[in-house]
């Protein structure tokens, strides 16, 4: 069932709309005997948090998270762990207009048209505030998957903002260092003239987000219906915005050759290597050991200034523009929730596989 | 946990190898007293099925479905519907070398990695042939949306060969009338010749399918990680190949202003309309009543002829031609395959939204 | 999964530890539009409550219950709820010995042994006050019941405490009057003196509860593995301290002759009618519409004066008294939380028998 | 959702009618690498099979399993194995009657109340049949078992029948030397004279049966709502005719008292040792080490020679004889699937454990 859960064996459940009192996530599933902290987890809150640069919202939220419950002396206890956000910035009175009219691209019209009645305040639970509880159950998977695979990494980055790429040779270590965690310093700059304008105009513009996982065991992944990438494709598409979703060579493989296109092998000093990476890191649904490689595009922010055509409740067409502090490219926010998603789905499959086949992995080669 | 079954409410687990006995899918929670039958079946199956062209796999199988359970007197009853398939042309000869050698671009490896043992002939669970099983399920699911939504109608088409789009005007009266679902006559000539081509050199290439679903009710979808196209995506991203998922404007939206990529509404006799339809049909993950609109590219045949380096079992480099009897395009028979998929996306949708929700969908407009 | 989880489309998780901050209940999958307040769910709360007589534990907890999200405006909608229990009177040094010894009888060793690690305080996770959250799930439940099925009545009693059964002829119109829940003010008055001479002596006693439900549909319970009877079962066997559940005749079913136990029917005025209910409500796993009636068995408190026999975490014999503020019998306690159960599994098949079968019940006789 | 699924990591899921061409089991999640034949399955089918004494059913089928998929070359390789049992005994004439009378006590009514549409031919999916697959089930699990934990036994047997309990001591010897599993040969004389009065007089009786596991490793359970007991419950109650579940002292823990109750611990050669076994091996939902005990009683068959009164389709009185071949005591034939539910829980359990904890158990005590 699980509406509001995501997971498998490593699941979390979140809760809470934009003006409510709080919102956060349960976590179930999680090991034990693992260090955790509200400062470890904090870390990954402040990627996300509204106001850090000015290309994002100016709301104000602390994104302060508590753990209520789960650990015991700074450890996980295999309990579940409760991690609760205050909402502390709702300026309710920004959207009283929408309480009416539903405003165009976003869930509005949606969830009333579901469920006949809908917290209109700042889209309630469809506003991307709720990520911020994904950010936090995430942090939880980092920790844990520190602990059982210590070389692992996850980096996220953006590649592509409005019709501008990367320009030049990527940098990884620039990522950190611009508003963009784009891996080069010169697009940064270009970027942010480009959506500085964009911003001042009151409009908006989509991304892509690419995602990299170095390190991960061979052999993670639960066909059929729970393969890595449907995992991957699925805690992806569930982020706000989200329109598309890539593995490896994505929707570009569609061009390809069959020739193009194989990953060949041979023999390394430490097992089988692969001459390229299309497949981004999954066969048949398992991990190979190679890079797994993730993209996805988020639309633009549907809350611009220029008036829209809309309808209201009442069944009246009307103009609308969106107030209110909204982010002019919502793929930079989108970056820190993708890694956590992207820590939250390798950790449910490492679980899987220890459950299913057993602690070392099974099949040697040579 | 799920690992071979796929839904919530409406689901399906499908079991079997490509050269075992048979194969098949146990459907439960089947809406009771609807009208199904083998033949009923049949039609989807024989879409699927190899050997209808030159353009795919000359393996002759008759992919004859048999309902062994869940029906009476021609009606489901509630209960477990079983459909197996028996697997008749198994030249396990053919599959001979592939005991030994891992295919680049197949799960040879990554089963091995996983499972420490693996049915290699003929791919085993991770052949394609597992998706007729997807088939048959969604002949249930078409059964049972043509009793409770008459008017719905789920149709898939070809959009891209390799490089090749879609040339012209879409003819949509077209789709029956050529070996690639695609709809344009002038379109499918030009693709037939640089198929052919294609398969003389043994070569192979990649696709884009589209898939259109008209009259879907609006309020489908259960937020927020149950999304109507997080679950598309699932699906989607689950077919044998399958390496990009895209909902409306998919990774292009990535490139576009929030102006650009709003659907405006206005009142229509029958309630709100939309002035286009970038979104796909969905918003926050819940149905709009448009047209749901997915896309997936499938990756181009990892059997080719020409020889490919790679590795063995026992460690050693090797070089290895795929012979064989291979689909030199597998998006074509992934049409309906997708097809199948979405109907059970749907169908589970309505299932989950009439419990959750009621019978009748709530908020009015106007 | 769902280790923390109960339920299929209503579900809820509980979390929260004993001598933690907070512990409560997120519950996803309720229907939209139902009014639901703090003041209604504290009304059951206050049933489970310590301290409401002599014969429960004196720790002081308000169990103030505080809804953070899901509802708006005083009413559900469709989101998920979370529901908060701050714990207010934790003596954590009442628990300082048992740190290192093993309560005999209490979960102290196998948390240890399963998860290496264990707050001990109060019994951290398996403590009874985890049995608040489900009762705050439970008083979801029965408001949306309320809305769904307004003659639908859940009730629960005592019917033994130790060795003492009920005196007499049953009046439930008693229910409300003593602190047993028990439909004999004659056996109120036994039982208080009974369970006044164990308490005094330091002792515990164990106790039979009894759980009805008048006017459930006909038609829920979803077999084979989810059957009404089985979530019934499922739900009583997961609270603490219970030993054995029954449905009907129970046990002592199998002392029966089938002549004995056929509950025969006849035509009645608004359809069929039963001649005896041994059935308990349930046939084949789905209620017929009679009396749900289940009972379930509770083993007496193992916190108890006189001294026991044990072993230390570091491997050494010990003798062990349970200080602190027990219940001398924890079925008194049980009795609203098994109703909570009993309103959560019904509201649950109820939206799984809409979601499947349809709203309205299918098959009608004559 | 898993209507007809049981399991969580270890998984199957039932198909199949009384009188339809077949009926099995879809099991997923089964560990590769294991040795797995339809002969080592057949022993257990063997035991539950109808017609192996003059206390069962005449009704002849051979319950031959076949294995369709998930095995290669003699073992399992982690994907679903299909379990199928062709139906060859079906005398769908003596069925005739019931098309249109509910028998009482059987599901008759309520499949017809849920679905409005029922397959009558046998109980349809209601029948005890759907048992056997549980069975093939659960040889998979057993066999699973023996790899993982080689010292894991389980055994099964009647401690009641009607109301007659086990006379004089025990002696576990005698188990298979009588058709009653009743480990003591005096009293499986009186039985069987007891049950053939029963039989001759087309009337049935109820029983109980106790189950046992021995050394089953401590710490598997997966409080709060997967207990080990919780699942235990569900599995027992689950089976045909069920109406109660106990776990080592069961209903009877009512009446004793915590001194009476308390399992006193000390320490020996390898670990801590219990003086006594009321909790039935678990403790918190979690295995002690201990054995684990689990009782059942079922009712007596409901098919009875004698005339009952009952209700038609159209809605008319009317009286019954359910003819046909029936069991004098369904407890006898719900043994081996007691047995198979058991052993299905426990390694779904231990898959569990190892997945979120680890392969080793953790706390170490000493």
């Amino acid at each position: 069932m699980s509406m509001n859960t995501f997971g498998r064996l490593f699941r979390f459940t979140t809760w809470g709309e934009s003006h409510g009192p709080a919102l956060g996530a349960t976590v179930d599933g999680c090991p034990p005997g693992v260090a955790v902290s509200e400062e470890m987890l904090q870390v990954w809150l402040d990627k996300r948090k509204p106001g850090t640069s000015k290309f994002t919202t100016q709301r104000r939220e602390a994104d302060q998270v508590e753990i209520l419950s789960g650990t015991f002396e700074g450890r996980t206890t295999g309990t579940p762990i409760q991690l609760m956000i205050r909402n502390t910035d709702q300026r309710s009175k920004d959207y009283g207009d929408i309480a009416e009219k539903f405003r165009p691209g976003h869930a509005d019209i949606t969830y009333w048209q579901k469920y006949g009645i809908r917290d209109y305040r700042g889209g309630g639970r469809s506003s991307a505030r709720e990520t911020a509880a994904r950010v936090a159950a995430g942090g939880i998977a980092r920790a844990v998957l520190a602990d059982l695979v210590p070389a692992l990494e996850i980096r996220g980055y953006m590649t592509q903002i409005g019709p501008h790429g990367i320009e030049g040779q990527r940098d990884m270590t620039e990522i950190d260092n611009n508003p963009f965690w784009v891996p080069s310093a010169a697009t940064a700059d270009k970027w942010a003239e480009y959506l500085g304008g964009i911003r001042k105009a009151g409009s908006s513009v989509g991304a892509v987000i690419e995602l990299v996982a170095r390190n991960v065991p061979a052999g993670l992944g639960a066909p059929i219906y729970a393969k890595l990438d449907t995992d991957l494709a699925a805690a992806m598409m569930s982020i706000n915005a989200v329109k598309g979703v890539e593995i490896g060579e994505g929707m570009n493989a569609a061009s390809l050759t069959g020739e193009e296109n194989a990953d060949e092998m041979h023999m390394g000093p430490e097992g089988p290597e692969y001459a390229s990476n299309h497949a981004g890191g999954i066969l048949g649904g398992i991990s190979t050991g190679q890079d797994l490689v993730v993209r996805f595009a988020v639309k633009p922010t549907s809350s611009i200034l220029t008036p829209r055509r809309t309808v209201t409740k009442s069944g009246e067409d009307a103009d609308l523009i969106t107030k209110g502090r909204h982010d002019p490219c919502v793929g930079i926010r989108a970056v820190p929730v993708g890694e956590a998603m992207m820590a939250c789905v390798i950790l449910d499959h490492l679980l899987l596989h220890r459950g299913q086949v057993g602690e070392g992995l099974r099949g040697k080669i040579g």
